[in-house]
């Protein structure tokens, strides 16, 4: 089985490990626009051969870990490449406008749309992870299109990674994503963003910072490269969660100038429900 | 040495079990409001005799970790009660208030004003970590108002544990807790409160959620109670903190609407920096 990873940071590397350990017998080839990201990737034996388009002929197997604007522009070309039994899935934290893109490709069923809910706020091949997938969800999109045994050589892969499948269509995904994730990591940054600037001429303040700060910005360590073209490409999902965090913050500092403590405690506790909902993510072994 | 601890939750039980291991001669004294988490933490084995104000006369320590509005109207009640010899210290989010309130007590002596930054998003008897304090910052307000015996005498407990001592006056530490603290859990609250309204009809999107959203709203499952206290005591600060932060949200969506993709790589790009920043701050071991 010849798989081709192309982009082989935090994510692609990732699945290069799960996929040595549980299809020893595969060849792994890369393919990254970063020189440099290939040959460590390469040093780092997450992958069996540095490779380039004009090699995707063979490939039975495509996996394109790379920011989606780019995911927008190449996976038509892979497309083209790849030969009519090859299956190619990709990782993008978006899925509308991706999938409308490949709507009318010829090669359309060779493509399945994923998205697995996986990953840390590092970046590159040496972030990549062995068994960062298990017991997390990948969400597939618009499954009926896709050739079933194309479908069912991803899915075994997937089950033996250890992830949970979901099915959305591209919409519904890309409009509850932008809550329970792309939001998350707006709110990190703009916090990071005050904190820092506040602070900036205090940077002993800093030994006042504790776990629980540590763990609200974490996120505002991500790479801008990833996640400019996903806040691009799921522009209005953003502004109207976006909307609705502000308008949240608004009440809650209107309740302090009003001393409404009782109003305060009640939302507080209110909130805590999302302690049953927490429970059920699972976290990244350290 | 008979140590009292009044509040015997998260805080106050991390203390003893610490005490425990640091000075096992020590009888420790556990006085709580709740009369089950008294019983808990005697089954628990964190305290070795429950007790009540009228013994505090036999005290040579008392760790007083319990709401910060509860603190203000407890600490002088407390101080009343010990002798000339023993040390009350506290572990209060914040500081400038219980200062001004203790600052005439005949036995201000007797009190050092404290704040280890160290807690997780759990409470009570049951959620007590021993090492919680290894490598955490403890913030001390006006030290020279403390006797310098007694004052000894608690710090040497501090360096045990393995905190790291840094001294500042309680404008100060209000002022800047705000920024990385108490930012913080409003944030993670409103986070929570925006997804849970959004996706109350849809409880299946909570499987769409990953480590990143686990990670940001980690602390809306905290404690309303020990909150809302801390928000309505450091009020002024916090409704500053809160106005940067929804100023920097609204420029960032404002940017998204111009459609000012460049801005937007701008502003992640020179928050990452808070990596470096972030490298400094122990976690708690799992």
């Amino acid at each position: 089985m010849n798989i081709f990873i192309i982009g082989i940071g935090l994510i692609g590397g990732s699945m290069a490990k799960d996929i040595k350990r549980i299809m020893p017998y595969a060849k792994i080839y890369g393919i990254d626009a970063s020189e440099s990201h290939l040959e460590e990737a390469f040093a780092l034996n997450l992958i069996d051969i540095k490779s380039s388009y004009d090699d995707l002929g063979i490939a039975d197997m495509v996996i394109v870990s790379i920011p989606v604007d780019v995911l927008v522009t190449e996976l038509p070309k892979i497309l083209d490449a790849v030969n009519d039994a090859c299956v190619v899935f990709d990782g993008g934290s978006t899925k509308n406008l991706i999938c409308k893109q490949l709507e009318d490709h010829p090669k359309r069923r060779n493509y399945l749309a994923c998205h697995p809910i996986a990953g840390t706020e590092f970046s590159g091949p040496s972030a990549a992870i062995e068994g960062l997938y298990n017991g997390k969800t990948n969400i597939i999109c618009e499954v009926e299109k896709t050739a079933f045994k194309l479908q069912e050589r991803a899915l075994e892969l997937f089950q033996s990674m250890g992830m949970r499948i979901r099915y959305m269509n591209p919409e519904a995904h890309d409009k509850h994503i932008a809550y329970v994730s792309h939001l998350s990591h707006i709110s990190a940054f703009m916090l990071g963003k005050t904190v820092i600037e506040k602070e900036q001429n205090e940077r002993d303040i800093f030994d006042m910072a504790g776990s629980g700060f540590e763990s609200t910005v974490r996120l505002a360590k991500s790479s801008p490269a990833m996640w400019t073209p996903i806040f691009e490409q799921n522009k209005d999902n953003v502004v109207e969660t976006l909307e609705e965090y502000i308008q949240n913050l608004e009440e809650f500092k209107q309740m302090l100038l009003e001393d409404n403590f009782e109003g305060i405690y009640n939302v507080m506790n209110n909130t805590n429900k999302i302690k049953s909902i927490l429970n059920g993510i699972p976290l990244n072994k350290k």
